[in-house]
């Protein structure tokens, strides 16, 4: 019974993408995982949390001694902390994080951290090192956040080089890179299992 | 003639404030600088700039093909411009660059890049190092920016440490900090100069 | 019995000093964390390896196609894959990674990377930041060896500050600092009997 | 006269290969480096320093009371101080800097740091990001060594995609990346002679 309980358990991935443009690359690869998961990743859930929302950070807009928020912060806050685990779509802006995502990421670690000790993953697309770079700085903040990162396999997709990767809309059209992005999204749910495991 | 006229002018640094909150010490420290050069250094003029009115970014709000801006965001990339020079003021958000400062950089990255080529310095207050791994992020997005920092002095400014360096209103009171503070911006002086002489 | 054969098996900690210097403070904190185990925590014992004999990478030194290496090589790389985990004493030089522990993690991740999926702990002593420059070059490492560090706690000694922390031969003699080194071990421990295997 | 003079002056790089391997690419670089100054940058010289001989850095190797070194360093601190401005060959090992570059760095930081106040740089080769993330690393070192990193262009070899760019002895056989090699040294030629004093 026990096991079969274990084995019914679904974990559910909150996305966030780090750009708030419509037609994102990396929202693409969010959405990818989705389906992903949706046909092939029985215990795995991706649901995307809306950012757009979110006011430009300033603690000046916290009240009750930093322990209220703006409405759609408080509303963020929430499922980030229903979460299990976290996958981040996370574009590179001048060779570090994306704005939108350390904006979301400050907003959810003000008063109790919403982020604390669970597992997450990172995959981003772009030009030059498809994003590379803006990985290595999110590590860092997750040092803090106390997230607990997969190491392997990491996800940069080069968005510009041919034959294209993902149409206007931003929906990823490479067969190869879906296939990496669902071992991805397998270690993501083996790390996360591992941790959860009493 | 030559001489006098060089001495004359006066070289115009636009000091950028990386919280949005009103009591921040790291805009105490930018006030500080702008008194310094008024009190004793000649030739270098300290203006803030105001950025808490940028929306968050998004390319989705530009317009004419990434020519056009909001208008705040026009606003800003003029003073950007019209600088010889920066100071920021970048408080560590997570281990990171404080999001409203990110916001700031990109907007004036985009299209024509606003910062490049020109020198610039990092003063920061907090906790822990008092800022300091911020500013190494912040010096990495100055590569693709093409900003060309000084190495030296650095100010992180430990900010919770006995006795008090600022008051409840973020003013720097602290007299060995000020004198720090006036060698980081004679630094910066030295190294425009030298880059601006043909 | 279960229970209690799980409760008698002690953890190897594979400990690592950054550098080579005999009075090394980093040394000094790896020597404390010995005695406090030996003292105070029963599952966990910490063995210092010796990475002074080891040649300066060079994979020209390599034979057998990469599976062969020099004597001492082997040796430490045999004393890593043994290890359940890591205490990595990481002394900061010029901003980064000191030079022998880069060369110690180097070795023994080529061929057979045998880092792989272990925990792992930095403790540091310096000047400035306590050594906490190097401990974020480390981590970034540490994405590609495939260790898990911990997040919490982050322990950066200031060596130089009053009063004295350790005595001229590096060993620590600072009571905070050494409770503080206390739960950095509890918390590897912790860390690692969660992510092994039952 | 005094134009004449200055036009004749002839800049000297002194280029430093992170790797001890006999067919680096890296070192193939430098090489390049060195021919296409000697082909068609008239004021610009590359010599590349041999690092191969310096001990594993070990502070108690020194003598003086830190103001001397064993003759290998001595000899190679020496010619870091003569060089107008450095050209690393910057291998990534493990995410980082390679370790025998990062060796040779801090060897003649000691003591009087003789790269003080001179321009750099980096060119690399490698798998994956082509050795980007060693450079981000080591432009942080660069900031307590007070080095004066050109931004800008970036060269990061990705050594292993088709066609191939280097043969079997590390020499450099692409003409479009000698093409790029080239506007680097420009660059750097350029940005030594706006740092240096007239």
């Amino acid at each position: 019974m026990e096991a079969a309980a274990a084995s019914a358990k679904v974990l559910r991935v909150a996305a966030i993408c780090g750009s708030l443009r419509k037609a994102s690359f990396n929202r693409g690869l969010l959405r990818a995982a989705a389906e992903v998961c949706e046909e092939s990743i029985p215990g795995l859930r991706v649901d995307e949390l809306d950012i757009s929302d979110l006011p430009l950070i300033n603690t000046d807009l916290e009240t009750g001694g930093g322990t209220g928020f703006p409405p759609a912060v408080e509303a963020f806050r929430a499922r980030v902390c229903q979460a299990d685990c976290f996958l981040f779509g996370a574009p590179e802006y001048n060779y570090s994080i994306a704005t939108p995502l350390k904006n979301a990421l400050d907003w959810a670690s003000r008063g109790k951290n919403c982020w604390a000790d669970k597992p997450a993953a990172i995959v981003s697309a772009g030009g030059g090192f498809g994003g590379g770079r803006s990985q290595y700085h999110l590590r860092q903040v997750g040092v803090f956040l106390d997230l607990h990162f997969i190491n392997k396999p990491e996800l940069c997709v080069q968005a510009f080089q041919q034959p294209p990767k993902f149409d206007s809309d931003g929906n990823l059209i490479d067969a190869e890179i879906r296939e990496r992005l669902k071992k991805v999204l397998l270690s993501l749910q083996a790390f996360t299992l591992r941790l959860q495991k009493d």
